[in-house]
């Protein structure tokens, strides 16, 4: 027999609803840039007094300037620079932090192309001075974040100079690099690995 | 009897010459800005493996870009923005330095004007972590120079945030900043002021 509701239409029982897959967007990179996930994490970090780091402005060489009214600026002619640092310096808890941040499609290396030999030149420096100095690395496939400390990275980066490969292969930050594993606030908690390495 | 010169012409002698004073160039600032005297210092200091200290880029807002050529980007608009840290930052031995730099014509005092209050913001959570901080003054009418340690900026700001008078008087830099005597190279050399600080 079948059932009717009280509008007359026939009740028909529903298929097991289609299963949708609730995204935790709390762990999400929600499609941000790994600068933006940076940026993010730097906030919390200055917000909770934790540490006071941020992304350096890009340099640009400014030719020509006009003055529409008295008050303000418009450039109207300028290029952009090679930046002779990195990305990304600061302070925590008196030891200065200094990294550079990329990410790559590359499923399966970090091609070394996209670091800078003057950024290298500079990590050298910082170290010397007792700088705490890394690369973070995306591997975006994969959402998979490693924190590579320069003295690492220079044996990669030696091996290319002597005519080795010109990338570091992905297991080869699972060997040498230390993963980061986004969590909910900071997403990318990567002053925590300077806690852990002691340094 | 008038001597006159093979061409018959007659000779004068000539005045007492102008005198010239010659100035020493090697200490002089050469009519440099306090900018490029500090570049000079940083760049000192990265030669010699002392610091790595940089000045940062001016934050410009991109709006516009073309590309006459499938290489060049030509930044078309643009406009200055308001940076919301100091002006240099670095590491040298192993602590976070941190500061702003500026001069003034004035000849009895530094207006506070010239600092704004996101600035001493920053400056404030530097020091909670624990980074080396200060603000550095060129009186250009004297050529002195004076390193005033944010603690006591941050006492002279929160004067003036009460009511008190909105500059710091060239009597009161004189007692309550270490002032730096130019020497040859580099010329302007604030790090002396953080090794005697001992901080």
């Amino acid at each position: 027999m079948a059932i009717h509701y009280p509008n007359g239409k026939v009740y028909t029982p529903k298929k097991e609803p289609l299963k949708i897959k609730k995204k935790d967007y709390s762990f999400s990179n929600r499609g941000k840039t790994l600068e933006d996930e940076l940026n993010d994490a730097n906030e919390y970090y200055l917000l909770n007094d934790l540490a006071v780091i941020y992304k350096k402005p890009i340099p640009i060489q400014v030719v020509r300037v006009e003055y529409p009214s008295r008050s303000s600026a418009m450039i109207k002619e300028a290029y952009y620079r090679t930046p002779s640092t990195t990305d990304f310096n600061g302070v925590y808890q008196g030891k200065y932090i200094d990294f550079e941040a990329k990410e790559t499609e590359n499923k399966t290396a970090f091609p070394l192309k996209n670091v800078h030999e003057h950024q290298v030149k500079h990590m050298r420096s910082v170290t010397k001075q007792n700088g705490v100095c890394f690369l973070l690395v995306r591997f975006s496939a994969f959402d998979r974040y490693f924190y590579l400390p320069f003295e690492q990275l220079e044996l990669f980066w030696d091996r290319m100079l002597t005519g080795g490969r010109k990338s570091i292969a992905l297991s080869e930050f699972e060997e040498h690099a230390i993963e980061i594993t986004p969590k909910y606030a900071p997403r990318i908690d990567y002053l925590k690995i300077v806690d852990n390495l002691n340094v």
